[in-house]
């Protein structure tokens, strides 16, 4: 199994995780996103949607954190990582779904260190060649106001609260250690970078047991997990 | 089986399509999005995400149409809608994804008919109390757009360049009579609704023989299916 991923990337930190949990053997390969690498010739024969992270199992590639996760988890179903019941199953792919949709938020702040740095170092021909190669007009908006209008603290004050509500969320959701059915599993894995970058920089207030008791003990117990220290959540900055 | 949908809503009609196929009896109740009843204080206490279709199976409700379907098929699992093959149904799961992301052009065309109408006849207070009740901004903005500033032609145009991407990832991927392994199943369920709106209206010539062979019989095949019929894939106008 090869994969290649950001070491930062959220999507690719969940991968990691469920490789990890599930003690998989695999080649990490490093894409660059900061030179662009996700965009390279040799990447895109890879995986043509030019996205990390991506992963080659039996010679086939897989992108799509989401999908890779569950695919992992059918091909390698041990340990088990979704319910066994089809409606907890469905509630899980509904919520992984939704904190996908807030990946928007996660970028405001994330793509403040280092790549609007580099992206800032670039003469303008050279950002908009960059820029050209982005297929999702979100993403091309984000790199543009990363790199050349950085975003304002009332955005990033949105950015915060649309994440707390998902940590509203799941302290309704959470029962022992997980937030689906009561398990550990690939909803937590999909929330975990989520978590991880509210917790270094975006809110750690809000992750305290006076907060949120449940979110906070939930947390506390997955980076406990030596799988988490296996995936690499290293600091960002 | 209670399904809460709206007769011309894309996501509804995918369900309906996949009940029809299982052959599932099912309480069909029609929420009116022209009168925003998807908003109203009785519909949110059954789906609080305030989304169509909703449906409630073993008293539990169930939204997102790609997770319905997903759900009909484990539940009822004869005739099978999805692949066996892991690999398949990974490569199914990121079709659907990439189709779901393409509702923000179909709705550019969706909106003009009945809802775009009703908007405009509302006052601009009634309407910001209406756009307020839309949790998402996209969605929000959308209903601004149709109802006080239509889409020019250049955006309609490129909104409708984006669906026939679609279209050309597909001549590339059918086989026999199905997108994904050569049989037919929950990624042709998902995609038949935006297929009926390019053949409708918003690009009929591109479904032609001469332009995409394989869409073309794939689409034909598809419509000649009884449960098609049943689902009510009605005109828009």
């Amino acid at each position: 199994m090869v994969l290649y991923h950001s070491p930062k990337s959220s999507a690719s930190r969940r991968v990691r995780l469920c490789l990890e949990e599930k003690g998989l053997a695999y080649d990490a390969r490093v894409i660059d996103l900061s030179r662009q690498e996700q965009h390279s010739e040799a990447y895109l024969k890879i995986n043509p949607m030019g996205v990390v992270p991506c992963m080659i199992h039996d010679g086939r590639p897989l992108h799509e954190s989401g999908t890779m996760c569950e695919y992992l988890d059918a091909v390698f179903p041990d340990p088990p990582l979704r319910p066994r019941d089809a409606y907890d199953l469905a509630l899980m792919r509904n919520w992984i779904r939704y904190v996908d949709g807030l990946i928007g938020n996660l970028i405001k702040f994330n793509w403040r260190h280092g790549l609007a740095q580099r992206a800032a170092q670039m003469t303008e021909a050279e950002f908009q060649a960059m820029i050209a190669k982005v297929p999702s007009a979100e993403r091309k908006e984000a790199w543009r106001r990363a790199a050349r209008e950085p975003y304002t603290e009332a955005e990033l004050d949105e950015a915060r609260a649309n994440l707390l509500v998902m940590l509203d969320r799941m302290e309704g959701m959470i029962r022992g250690d997980g937030l689906i059915g009561g398990r550990y599993g690939l909803a937590d894995i999909a929330t975990a970078p989520f978590v991880r970058r509210i917790d270094e920089e975006i809110a750690p207030e809000a992750l305290s047991p006076s907060a949120r008791p449940k979110v906070a003990a939930w947390w506390q117990a997955l980076t406990a997990r030596p799988a988490f220290a296996r995936a690499d959540f290293a600091p960002f900055v």
